[in-house]
Parts: C-alpha cells; structure tokens; sequence
C-alpha cells in the first residue's frame, strides 16, 4: 500500500485523539483560581494520555520509517491499534474525574493493556512481512523495548500485581505505574530510534 | 488536479469523522462499571462505523492510488462520498443510542445506502476518466467487489429485503446485517489490492 | 516557504471547519422521524455550507498549485482567509436554528462578504508575487471568475440590492442565492482548472 | 528522524487547536443581533489566539525547514510545545468569558509564557543539533527575533512588570500587550524568513 498516506491517516488520528482530550477542560465557570483548579485532577490524567500518545507516535513513526511493505493485514492491524488509541479520551475523562476511584483506573489501565497488545499484534506483522527480504529490518523492529516488554511474560506478571494493588490499595497507583512505564519507553529506545528517515 | 492533495484533504476529513464519533461517548456520571455500561450499546454502533471507515477508506485508497487522472467531476463526486460519510456521526449516535427501534437502525442503513451509491457514482466517474488512455486501470476498479456489489440488482433486492425485515422483524438485525456485509467487503478484495502504492 | 507545507496547514483547517459542522447536528431524543426531522433546517445550512467549502477548497487548490511562490504576505492573506471560513460553523448553526428569520441569514451573507474580500485581496497578493517572474500565472488567476467575479462594482451592486431583499422580504432568501452564487461557481471555471497539478 | 512526518503531526495539532477554539462560539439562542453580541468578548480573545498560532506556525515553520536533523530530544521539546499549545483553548475561553478580571488574563499570559519558554527550550535543541555540521543553520535560529526576544533578561523584566501592572491596574492591559508582542513579532521577521523552502 501506499505508506505515506497510511502514515499521514494515521497521524491525523492521532492528532486528533490528542487534542479532543483538550475539550473535556470545563472553562471555570468563576473567574477565580479555586474555580480553575477543579481541572487539576484531570490535568494531571491528560498530561499521562499526552505522554502515553508522544511514545506511542514514536515508536509508530520507527515501526512505519523502516517497513519495506504495508500489506492489508498491517492496514487492519494498524486500525485496531487507532481504536485502542480512539478509546483513550474516554478513559481519561473517566480517570481523571475520579482520580482516587478504583473503577476508572482500572478502565485506563485495560486501555492501556488492549494497546500494549494492539502494538505487539502490530509489530508482529510488520516483523513477518519484512522477514524474507528484510530480514534486518525485522530484526530491528524485534529490538525495540516497547515490543520486548509487551512480549514477556514477567512484563505481564508484573501488570497483574499492579492491577491488583490498584483495586486493593490506592487507585492512583495505577496512573503512577503508567507514568514510570512510560518515561522507561520513552527513555530506553534503541539507538538509532531517531536516525532512520 | 493534484492528487496528492486531494487525497490528503479526503484522509483530514475521513480522519475527523472517525473520532468526531469518539466524542458521543458519554464520561460516566458514576465511579463505576455499571455507570460506564450505559455506553455498551453506543460502543457496538462505534465499533460497526469504525469497520465501516476502515473498509471505505481501504477501497479509497486503492482506487485514487490507480487513478491517472483527477477531474472536476470527480473532485466533486468525491465530496459528495465524503458528505454521506460526515452524515455517519448523527447515524452512529442515534442508533447507538436505540439500538432496538426501528428508524434509527434505518436511517443508518439509509446513510449506508447513501454512501455505496456515492461509491458507485464515483468509481463510474474514476472508470470513465481512466478508459481511452488507461483502460487497465478502469478495467481493475470495475473488478473490485465493492463496486461489483453495488452495482448489482440482487444486491439491492437483498437489501430492500432487509430493510423490510428491520422493520418488521427485530431492527438490530440493520447492524448484524451491515457488519456481515463490511466484513465480506473486507475480506474479499482483489489480490493486488495492497500492492499498488 | 515551503508551499507544501502551508497547503497541508490550510487543507488540515478547511477539513476541521467542515466537520465541525458535523457536530452541530442534534442526536435525536426520541427513536422517531419526527425528532429526526427536527434538524431539517440544519441540514439545509449544513449542505449549502458544505458546497461553499468544496468551492472555496478547489478555487484556492488552483491558485496555490499555480503560484511560484509563497511569501510572508500571502502567508498572512492566506491565514485571513481562514479565519473568515472559521466562523461559517457559527454562521451556519445561527441561519439553520432561525432560517427564516433576518438577523441570522444575514450574519450568514456577511461571513459570506468576508470571505470573499479575503479571497480577492489573498488572489491579489498572489498576482503581485508572481507578476515580474511568471506573468502567466498572474494571468491565469485573474481570469478566474471566482476573482473577476468578486472584483466587478455590478456584483457588490447586487450583493447591496440582495442584502436589502432578504431584510424586506424573506430572509432565507438569501440562502437561496448563496446556492445559486455557489453553483455558477463551481460550474463555470476556467478549462484548465483541473489540469494543473 | 522523518522531517516531514513530525512536521505533518505538528501541524495537525496546530491546525486542530485553531479550530476547536471555535467550538467555543455559542450558537445565539435568539435571532438578534444583541444575542450574537454576547460572543464578542470571546471574539477579541478568538482573534488574539489566532494570531498567535499564526506567529507560532510561522517560525516554526522557518526553524523545522532550515534544521538537518530531527532528534529524539526535539521530537520531545516539540511536543512539549504542542502541550503548552493545547492549553490555548481554555485559556482563551477563560479570558473571553471573564475579559475584566485578573485570575484570566493572568492565566492566558502563563500560557503565553510556557509557551515562549518551550519554544527557546526547542530552539537550543535545534541549535545545538546542527551546531558541528551546519553552523549557518544555528546561526540563523538564533537571530531570529522570537528566539532573542526571550532569551533576554529585559523582556522578562518588562514581562514581570506587565503581570504586576495586569494584576494592579486593569486586566484587558494583559491582552493588549499579547497583541502588541505578537504584532511584533509577525512584522520583525528575519529578511530571508519566507525564502527557505
């Protein structure tokens, strides 16, 4: 297929899951910063989801630089990855509102996992699609941390306790988790992440 | 016309209407699962358009991916495309909303119904445009299923059947009906269909 | 500058202007026609805004694929330009909520004026730029009708003379010939108009 | 990484923050004209901020064109300035709604200013990144205006004294200095600022 334009479709999408994010601010209804701070709750939510959306653009743009073939089956994975992405104003609105509630950190959280899986889905194409001509360009995608952590098994074992300790201890652990695994994708690329073009 | 830009223009709009939709869903009043319940019904309506623009946008694609030639005929055919598509929303909401009523599941048939037949408009137009100096071109559009489908009369006995039915019958069945038919269109596509770029 | 990039910008704007219109289109309360029914005056609006925007888009589309260059002084026209078409989604919810009422259609009629005086001043500065260079670009666009048009003293005359009908008479005449503005638009265009690429 | 790709993101979210600002327009619930004036505050704030996302594409257009090299530390501060973009909107319907009072203005300024400091933050990446191979490239961002403007310690100065004066005397001040310094900014380009491409 044309990658350029599945590229460019893509990133609209995502621009634009980034920016509806912005309409769940309620313009205080008081001109006062008590009445401005009740959006603190969900800046916090939002300032994740923005930082959740900045790694998953760059591993995407990594992913795509570097296949030699968009096939249909990568066309329709790449899709069911956007509708995860597509569900995560929801859960953020959600989360953010009732930040201390287990429910709602719970739904970001399986939003999160239902990417995490769409991603490796994904990626697992990408690898098989490249593997007989490009066989390097498989190998490079299979390097990525963002693929090796969603495809080990402690990475899950370690999701299951967090989940647990969420529901049992203090909900907003799960936003925290969220953040510190992000920032490790965000950090740990490999090293010529932002040299392919 | 320069077909780049209309195709990045077509992907902007397309793009929008996917997750204009996302905006229908409702942040629960309530902290809990039941409260985010009351989206299940809106999320199967979501789910289905979502299919449905994956589809539309796959068969855009290898359509203006072929084409030699963009006229003023066609640019206009294809904002009336885009039209009956931006009508999705309003469809998707409704009939998300009472899944189990009758007009609502019509009129999102009808949107349907509107969008294959500027479909079909469209890739006449494209066939047209292409015949005299690229009849290979025309020749591979007038095989795709997509404009096979629609430009058959059992098609539209099948679906006229249908609509009585969702009448008549039991209205979720519209759904039922339109996914089958999305995923038929998705699954059977000319071989080369992604290989074109 | 990188017309490109100025082109994506622009198209990137015009696609989010018409589907904001999209979201002014009342999900019906009650699974009936008749509720449906109830946006039938915005649905007018909404489809003559609809043409407006796929004229203006491919009156700008030929004039931009033209022009050698872009310079800050078209940027600026150009983001003028933009900022009239902004406020059609205002415009047009107002004169499809009151359509037969004077206030609304006439709000509707001045975004109508604004654009197009933004559109002959972006066109004039276009002109200018390519004048000592390329006059034959300079040529081509000031036979555009879309400018001539909005150039001629006869055409403001009747603008006035409209104007004052659609206060006196009966405002929603003034969408009437809005439409009819629209359609000698779209049809009578210049034979190369969709030859340029 | 891919210039173009990160440039095409960039400007989606630009494009989409542009515009949903325009959402925040209120359909007049009567057909007068008094009714449409109770949008006109938020009209002068609409216009201030899209003057200012004018002021922002431009020179970010002019940096992203000239610099070789797109790094994983750009790609971030670049997304760290599209945050403190996306904050425009509420803040401009804060300032809007409440345009005499100080809490709003203040805020809409702190935008501005994390705005500014992201944007000198970016800027020494980008200057930093080409510094060894393409000095002429840092040379040229760091003289432009925008870029000196506030790296000195008298506009911060000035800044600070504006805050106080915005705070003490008479809030619509805040805004009228943002226009004054936007203005300036728009006009002050570099001489070659639109020759790049």
């Amino acid at each position: 297929m044309n990658k350029g334009r599945v590229e460019a479709f893509t990133d609209a999408v995502i621009a634009i899951v980034m920016t509806i994010m912005v309409l769940e601010f309620k313009t205080p209804e008081q001109p006062t910063f008590s009445a401005l701070a009740e959006n603190s709750s969900y800046l916090a939510a939002y300032l994740i989801s923005f930082l959740f959306i900045g790694v998953a653009w760059y591993n995407h743009h990594y992913m795509f630089t570097l296949t030699k073939r968009v096939t249909k089956k990568i066309y329709w994975l790449n899709n069911l990855w956007l509708l995860s992405m597509s569900l995560l104003p929801v859960a953020t609105a959600w989360a953010g509102r009732f930040i201390t509630k287990p429910q709602p950190e719970l739904f970001y959280f399986l939003i999160f996992v239902l990417w995490a899986v769409a991603y490796v889905v994904l990626s697992h194409a990408i690898i098989a699609a490249n593997q007989s001509k490009h066989p390097e360009v498989s190998a490079k995608i299979g390097r990525m941390l963002v693929y090796r952590l969603h495809t080990s098994w402690w990475f899950w074992l370690v999701t299951l306790a967090m989940a647990a300790l969420v529901l049992l201890v203090w909900p907003p652990l799960s936003l925290v988790f969220t953040v510190i695994e992000l920032i490790i994708m965000a950090v740990f690329t490999t090293t010529d992440s932002d040299q392919v073009a």
